[in-house]
């Protein structure tokens, strides 16, 4: 049973990046009379997030220059979340694979969460990757998992008990393999 | 038929606690370039609030760190809803205990609404209990009653109606009750 | 055919109430860090008030003290749907009789449009009346017209709609018996 | 097979007239009780629009008088965009009849989307038009294409994603007739 083929082993991912923009707010932007602007996040996600980094899970927020997400709105994100926020560019793969390297993680121990084109190669390089359920079909067939949830409406939160779920399961199957080692 | 079994009687409830975040609001925190917050309320809910204060039932609303209701929020809400509201720890059982007992009742005479995983021993304790349609499943599966509606769209108003509902049911079991007596 | 029985007249109106909260806006009070307040309406909305106002049908909005409309709220109001603003009471009706009277209309001239079980006394009484999609049953039971949009969502636009279609039917019944009562 | 008759050549547009209210926006103009207004827009529909002009398709925002777009959030949206903002009146094709002509177009180059009844002269000469999903059922039935999604929730993103498959279309089936052209 030892060396068993075709086992699938769950992922199990150290290190997040979620793009704000789209997944941990709804993707809207408000735009005031006297020019302030305004983003909506939801505590159902952000108690997401707090779940994965219980479980020692490093978090990393994405936002572009194409967002309305100014500096001082990402100083707020990154106080609330605990999370470093960082700006990405055209194709975050450039800015994210020296963090990974860094970190002397692979992709596969990576969870990615995009909502749009530009994530698409991220999404398909994670070990784990999501999109909110509203994401545009050509973003939702390069993720691994599709939330039920839209962006900013819990679909983080969904992503977060994804990635517990998987590493659960992981664990249960290294503790059953444990059992099987000893008995054969 | 005096002191017939399995005659179920409705509960009555004297005090309820809701969560202010997830039930009250959506959920949503809005966050300003220049670092203000915001939440939204629904009429109907308060309307919902009111009704349960007509019917002298006490109305506790609960925060919490983690929200982003703000002292000044909660002052606000106090004054548009006439509820104390309180501020409670990872474990709200902990902060309510107290409160339940000074007031001389039992859990059972308690109605609880909440929508996350910090409320799910709540939800188990008190006589009533809901959650919002839109509450993660395993905090659904700890509540007596999961609303139609989703939090801050008049989850609250419907929990107030069901109350009320299985008040005017215990009155009228009652009512019967006490017709059966004198007829045998 | 002259005085023939049994031939339902389109109820034609001159006068429409309409609740703020709840019809023209989501009935969502939006609360501040800063104490703030803030509500929502709808540009497709107001395009059904200024249709009913083409036709010389005079809108009368309704604000209540529960309401979070202020007075500086329904100052904008009146400014941008070009109709009176009036704060009515527990019982609207009270405050409405002596309008519709001081008109020289009777309640058959009037539509109603509410979304609480407190406006339920005007909805039986109007010639038209209507309630929001996601107003509670009781009051839905009470109006005559239910409409598909929600408050804030289109619903005052659909009731404007409904209302100018009864007017077109009316008028082309009129049309009829007068073509009826020359040929007989 | 040259000369075959009954080929629907796809629409190729080179100038897209997009409404704000109701289209880019939901409609909803906020009010404040400090008189302020505010609109919300979506980065999903912001980045169809910067897919469009990628393309080389000029994309030009229409308000009217009647909308809460006032010049300084119209001039925030210009600069967000990078798109012409203009302000039209009661019947659009009166204020862009001009500009097609300036640009030596006819209306088969312009794509048009709109969400209310004075929109329907433009969505029926546009060469492709579109509405969002929950626009009133008189304009739904003036355009070419109907979104899935609502206003200010992805419906120009959608529009602009059929614009550019029309284009797309248009190329391979000229691509298709310049290999018979050869072969025949």
């Amino acid at each position: 049973r030892y060396g068993y083929f075709g086992r699938t082993t769950p992922e199990v991912v150290r290190l997040m990046f979620c793009k704000v923009s789209g997944c941990l707010t709804e993707g809207r932007i408000l735009l005031y009379k006297s020019g302030e602007e305004m983003v909506s996040i939801n505590t159902r996600d952000t108690t997401g997030i707090r779940m994965l980094q219980k479980e020692a899970l490093e978090v990393v927020l994405l936002t572009s220059q194409l967002d309305s997400v100014t500096q001082s709105l990402a100083d707020k994100l990154a106080e609330r979340t605990g999370c470093q926020v960082i700006s990405v560019g055209e194709e975050p793969l450039n800015d994210l694979r020296p963090m990974v390297e860094q970190r002397k993680l692979g992709w596969k121990d990576v969870a990615y969460m995009g909502s749009d084109t530009q994530d698409i190669s991220c999404l398909n390089l994670a070990g784990l990757s999501a999109v909110p359920g509203d994401a545009p079909v050509v973003v939702i067939n390069a993720a691994k998992y599709t939330c039920h949830s839209a962006g900013g409406m819990g679909a983080v939160r969904e992503f977060a008990e994804h990635i517990l779920l998987q590493k659960e399961k992981a664990k249960s199957q290294m503790e059953q393999q444990r059992i099987d080692r000893k008995n054969f």
